[in-house]
């Protein structure tokens, strides 16, 4: 298979784990007789700095000629405690998401059993946990019309059905290929958007005969995931609620540094890590390139490429178990292994595999 | 001192604990040489049932002439089920808010060392966590402008200056009672409304030069409960962040079931456990009674009478030490104690003190 990536960097670590990612995507496609073609692009802080704008129309167009974009991080403290700077890196990833049309967050939620310590939970309840959250990322809250002067402000969360219609759709196909357990979460005691997303869910249902659909609240779910994340096999929820119930489903496996995500939509799907751009760590070779790694796994499995997902996750557990690991996981007294390193363990087992 | 109380039973469970709520009131009571007058009224489904309203104006009318109201819960499956129902026992709830102005939710979250055990987190993690969550209540898209047909749907997500600041002004005196660390969660990367809200709390932290102020997004502020409780000490946010940041909150102790909480603001302020009307233990004497009895040492601190709260709290510790727990709290081979019996041995205890 040819395949044109549209790769983005951006800010701090960025660049490092962007390196290793396409240094294991040329190992894989070597390994299986795949071609992939490469296109840098500016995003984030590093497109302001240079152009002016965290998601220039130049790239804009290179992902749109790519068949998948390879992302890495955005964001640079000067623009947090800048309160006069007018455009933000979160600007590019939002832009990003609207022009591409990328309505669907993929995250899944993975425990390793070698990291499993390092979850704040209860190894007996998050031990085994697996699920996925699929957050709508193109509307609600985050697009809605807005207003802000120095007396009042508000924001309009807003969904029409189509909008609705195809996360579920994506929501179901997942569930399908899984353990068969929706759960749509949302706050229909109280958000009129809410009781559209429920009607549409209760009309769509039945077409998923084999899917066990269950409908809970937004607070209900923050506890139960905490409580009983092996409840979980496939959540969907909208922009705001997502954002903040995948953020806390990341982090109660001890292994956020590890979570790949993927945005697909209409347009060039998108796969990256579900971490930052850690500046404090930019050009130290400290960096977990693993996240970035498995986005890459995504984007194989992506284009129905299972075996060579599978050779970069059996690659991935093969070094963990090895303990080539960087810093923030590694265990006491364990080698150093930098950013490189890492990366290179797994385009070495990748090549002998 | 004399207090007016009106106590709204409501529904599953909540009579029972209102009974032990009142049984330990008038224990303190007669202690310390107060007396209370009650006026019950009717609320929840059952007003629903009696007169079609879940938070009927003679509820009301009882609320505005107390000096505190004592809640329990409310809420009951048949209406969870029902998708003709018109009314149900939540507008009730969100009635009471709005008609008594309660803008200022608080919910402390506490561990007690003879629970901690429950806690979905690891132990070391979250002993010593204690911290109060104060939530916006009668704003935001609770209240907002709402639109539904069958098309699409929107709720409006509205601020205004005022009533951002007197949220504020509550959480910047707990923090100055407290710890003096104030975090304010807002989303104000993406909202307009959340600009505000940190525009104020910019503005009005200069005033409190004692108080470290800290502002964290809603997402990595659901990490950061989980991943490190002990950071906070007084958090503050707008409505529909707090519902769910304050149901995390509670569930990462392991003693939800014990949490209290009260709401105030333009009228009379409201004092109820945060569990919620548990139907189907209704009538079974096996329902906690511990946070509803928490609930009136809140009602007594708020009057500034920190006795009367102090020895509530330490009949409840003595009697969680003693093992006078109900059955979901008592250890194993311990003996079995009714809703009643534990309300029983904490009113002998403060009896006895
Ligand atoms: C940076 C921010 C705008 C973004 C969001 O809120 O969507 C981030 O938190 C995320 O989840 O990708
Ligand atoms: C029942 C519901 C309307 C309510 C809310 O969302 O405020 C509840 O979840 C709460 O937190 O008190």
């Amino acid at each position: 298979m040819d395949l044109k990536i549209a790769v983005l960097p951006g800010d701090g670590i960025g660049p490092e784990i962007s390196e290793q990612g396409v240094a294991v995507m040329n190992a894989v496609c070597e390994k299986f007789g795949h071609h992939a073609s490469y296109q840098y692009a500016l995003c984030g802080a590093e497109a302001i700095d240079k152009v002016g704008d965290p998601f220039p129309e130049e790239t804009f167009k290179v992902c749109m000629d790519a068949d998948a974009v390879l992302f890495s991080a955005v964001g640079d403290p000067k623009f947090d405690n800048d309160p006069t700077a007018k455009v933000r890196p979160e600007q590019g990833l939002l832009a990003m998401r609207k022009k591409l049309g990328l309505f669907a967050n993929i995250r899944p939620v993975e425990t390793f059993d070698c990291l499993i310590h390092k979850s704040p939970l209860k190894d007996e309840l998050v031990r085994g946990a697996d699920f996925i959250c699929i957050r709508e990322l193109t509307g609600g809250m985050y697009f809605g019309e807005k207003y802000q002067d120095d007396d009042k402000a508000y924001d309009t969360n807003a969904y029409t059905r189509p909008e609705i219609e195809r996360i579920l759709r994506v929501a179901y196909e997942y569930a399908m290929r899984r353990r068969k357990h929706l759960t749509v979460v949302d706050k229909a005691n109280v958000l009129a958007s809410s009781r559209l997303w429920r009607q549409v869910a209760k009309e769509m249902a039945p077409q998923y005969p084999e899917v066990e659909t269950d409908y809970m609240f937004v607070d209900n779910a923050a506890m139960r995931m905490i409580q009983d994340p092996r409840f979980f096999d496939v959540m969907v929820t909208e922009n705001t609620f997502g954002d903040i119930l995948t953020d806390e489903g990341s982090c109660i496996t001890g292994s956020m540094g590890l979570l790949p995500s993927a945005s697909t939509g209409e347009h060039t799907p998108v796969f990256e890590p579900i971490h930052g751009s850690w500046p404090q760590a930019k050009g130290q070779n400290i960096a977990n390139p693993l996240a970035q790694i498995l986005s890459v796994a995504m984007l194989f499995e992506y284009f129905d490429l299972k075996d060579e997902g599978a050779l970069i996750r059996k690659a991935v557990n093969a070094s963990l178990d090895a303990n080539v690991r960087t810093p923030e996981i590694q265990v006491e007294g364990g080698e150093r292994y930098g950013t490189t390193e890492v990366g290179q363990w797994i385009v070495d087992y990748i090549k002998k595999a």
